[in-house]
């Protein structure tokens, strides 16, 4: 058969998504692949996902598996926002400066109209002033509100904080959406249940990233809010997002949220974060851009040390749109001794 | 760790993409996990994947995998038709009557105008009757012709009546597209070579079906027509099919390619379906609707039939749009005695 | 003060839209000039069109008054139709052949499913049969149906025909809109009420045509079912057709439908339009295409007698979708001696 | 005939777009109304407006006509602008705040990335910095800019300010439009050629604005770069914004470009707008929030001084976007006594 050239490629911490899938859900895509299943999602194991869902929420939950982030978060935002809405949320949003224009996309020309928040996070107060417009036919009309958790800059919202932004947004009839791309990572960080960091605290709709944690390509639309759901099965058959044999996305939740294995992989990649947030600040002229709360790391490096660093195999690269901060992500992979040699290569650089 | 149910789905025949990887595929999985890759396609396999495909095709192409095939026929007519575009197909054409208007989608609005051809084939002559109104700022404009291979009906285009399509779309500077989400069962069929079938034989821009045939979820736009590839890469991105793991992807369609997997498994598909063919016509009851030149099989049954069918655990479904025929799919994994189990079930419905 | 060139143009016949405003519009214009106005239709003349538009009706209806009729059909399908929705329409009705696609634009993708009908109207039956697929994800959707008053051949839907197009369309739970552009010419041919003509048969959504008819830019999207009005206001700014001076097409339109002006010029230009038919028929080697119900009429005429008409500085074109027919247009403003000149004309050239 | 209610509206000083057409363009619709004209734009006064445009900017330019000034900059934004692009503007700017989204409508869903300028303008400076991600597929991509002149807060671009503006668009190849709206206003503000405030400058495509300045509907969308035109007029067809009698909206334009009547206009309507402010200037408990360049004045006023003339029937509204400023606009027919009643009025309130 052919032999794929597994050359490793030495891209750890360059982000959470170098990485294969975890043991649990490989061994649950080999399962899955014994045997003929209805394709379009209508295959059993789809079926008792959206139960494994909704007992893990404590909710009755609507879930659609999709094998991308960025259209996880585009269609939800699309059942939220007519093509003439508006979407608050923070200039740094992934929706904002990482999907090429997703939402703006699937909502058929929907704005983005972006919030300054305080670092990563966007404050129920900076919302509640920036809403405005609502009926007058020559504005783009408030739509939605959508915030990441764990947010661009590493920081994870607290249950107030969601609490108060759900709040704004329900009293303007807004719906919010949370894009969870490292949900998990959150939740253990948080230490709450998924129900309360969701639609306890307000939130309608949830992308519940689960490719950086541990799969290869899953992630699960989260309908909180039924009324919601409106068209979006056209809108995503139409988009080429409902994959013939979606069984295999489903397998992957299944497996990924069964015996805590998301939680499990999250609260791994979140100390080994706090490892390498807690060795750079040994550095005296390494300074951290932000409170490392979950398993990305910001920091603003002397040249001198990125260079020496990519000389040695790292990609570090300096982010125009964190000030200039270089990202460093831990994931379920990362192995102790992988810190240890990231931070003796930088010991070394001075 | 998670158990998923494993319960065998009766969905055998339905379709061709109620089957999972064949084994070379799913080993490749499994080797691209092992270890970190570069995200978003930038990886050694995709590069590799490349050289692989313009090998293949005995000409440098250009190749964007996906996990999607209406993904890949929609971002492929994108590239070939503005919003006030025509795209000219066949009437029963997947991406006109099972896209959920994908191409509309992708392409901002564009028409797609339906031929009535003979059978599930365009004629090169009722194409060039069509095409009109170019230049003129009131109509819709002539921009893209698009052939599937092997077509609805399960018929398959000979090279001259491609090749006649193809003059007749260059000649009103219109560019081509195939579909080809049953590509390998149309080669194998034909007997003749990749670049025959479609660069040598006038085709732009071409969709590589592979999920029906072994992989899980991989398909390929492969552009002949460099000049095409325009803005595909943020057309992509913005619908969310740039998937972060892309390896895994291209790991599928680099198996599927390599020691001619793919045509092996055609080849069985396709014997498979004549055997079907040839069992169905023994019985002076059933019709079959089109000549079996692939993998599938189109009969009228008597209702009786379909009801012994489906009490038995079958699932067959008269369709349509194709007279209230039955349709009948063979897979790479179809075995000999599927199809014996089969014919023998109609045997005993009379 | 500039002095624009005069020059008359020998259109006449070529259609009806080569005519300027009849006196009673141009003077409602002037009237309306006088003074300041609040802008965007919040004026008073504005206000007073819903009105008079609500009594010529017989029923509270929600109007729009736009300057073009490709956006008040385009703009009023999409309050009928999702982007993944299938409009039903006739094959050479002018929102499938003669905007350019405006439909699909302003739907984000609609699908325009064609239906061969009968001559140039459609029939409930073919209509019945072609809607399927309702509610399965990989079909676009139905949504919504399509007649245009007078239709492109210059026929007239009878009241029993568009009550049983109406049926058909609600039973399947459609709306149905009526491309009005020549309204008026249909009313008085058919020599029944507005509301007979449409709520009363059934339809929903009516563009109201009026500059072909002697307004010089002036249509109506009019509700007769106001719960599709939606959004209408919010799609109608943000496609540039809230004119700020929107009182001058309000008093366009307000002109028009009072005095029976409307009925007058359309009576006037169906007679004349009657006129050239009988005209027509005189001459054996002309034959007329389609029966003349209104004002235009449908003819095969002997190359040579085209070429003779152009000569002397007619603008005669054979259409192909006519089947190579010529359409000859009577107007508001079209004369006896008009019509005289061109019957002698054609006579000479013999 | 229809007896049209011309009670006046007090809406004098709200806009400068509550005003009619002036008597030269009035006229010319008038002249132009007489006998039948081609319909479409393909008039012969249609015609000889592209030679009058061409002469007036000293340069062979292509102008579309339309009605209106949202679908001019939409339409001329969509030549620029691919569905994956920024469009960079003042965030104040008409384009961001007031036309409901019609840039990302006609674009597709391009992005409008706002800038915070000085007051109402952008600068070089600000634009250079925030132009990134060219090039990587993640980014939505620099495309375009569009300057407001006059801007939105009554201020007027400087030639070296547009140029330097220019530069850095180039610079980055992309193209940048001007929003005219009140284009005849900041030409007599600068006292400059409009050679020079456009295509000297570096602009490559003008939305050229008449409504507001004495027109009834009328407006063009002027090419300095030809490349760019593209499918425009595909795109208009498409959008419902080429009006059939297109010679009546060409026959506007024709008339106000001629016999310096547009300057004419404008150079009143900025005195009156200096008058005004200059009258305001005069109580110390009223500020000016920016300086008067043309003929828009904003400026804070005591709550009792804006109830005051409201119950004396002007129509005074704090701006939101504007820092709570009210906006007063004098126009083509402001007469001094109209400003002499306005300020008596204030006067009083006191």
């Amino acid at each position: 058969m052919a032999k794929i050239k597994t050359k490793r490629e030495r891209v750890k911490f360059a982000s959470d998504n170098v990485t294969g899938a975890c043991p649990e859900v490989l061994d649950a895509i080999l399962q899955a692949n014994d045997g003929d299943r209805t394709p379009y999602g209508n295959d059993q194991i789809s079926t008792d996902l959206q139960n494994k869902f909704s007992e893990i929420f404590e909710k009755d939950v609507i879930v659609f598996p999709t094998a991308s982030g960025t259209a996880a978060n585009a269609l939800a935002l699309s059942t939220m926002t007519p093509s003439f809405g508006n979407i608050y949320c923070h200039k740094l949003s992934h929706i904002n400066t990482d999907e090429c224009g997703a939402p703006e996309f699937y909502t058929g020309g929907g704005k983005l109209v972006t919030l300054n928040g305080i670092n990563g996070k966007i404050t129920a107060e900076e919302l509640d002033q920036t809403i405005m417009g609502k009926g007058i036919v020559h504005h783009t009309q408030p739509s939605s509100v959508s915030i990441t958790q764990v947010c661009e800059t590493g920081e994870v919202y607290q249950l107030d904080e969601i609490k108060k932004i759900a709040d704004v947004s329900h009293k303007h009839n807004l719906n919010i959406h949370m894009d969870g791309a490292r949900f998990a990572n959150a939740l253990v960080s948080l230490n709450v249940t998924p129900a309360e960091m969701t639609w306890k605290s307000g939130i309608d709709v949830l992308s519940f990233g689960a490719t950086k944690n541990g799969c290869l390509a899953a992630e699960a639309i989260i309908f909180f809010n039924k009324d919601l759901v409106g068209n979006i099965a056209f809108l995503m058959k139409r988009a080429g997002h409902l994959l013939s044999k979606m069984s295999f996305v489903s397998a992957q939740l299944n497996a990924y949220i069964s015996n805590d294995v998301w939680l499990k992989n999250a609260k791994h990649a979140n100390e080994m974060g706090k490892k390498i947030s807690e060795g750079l600040k040994q550095h005296s002229e390494i300074n951290l851009t932000y409170p490392t709360e979950a398993n990305e790391v910001f920091a603003k490096f002397p040249k001198q040390v990125i260079e020496y660093l990519n000389s040695k195999g790292y990609q570090m690269n300096e982010e125009e749109l964190n000030g200039k901060s270089v990202r460093l992500v831990a994931a379920w992979n990362t192995s102790q001794s992988d810190v240890d040699e990231l931070l003796e290569t930088i010991k070394k650089s001075n």
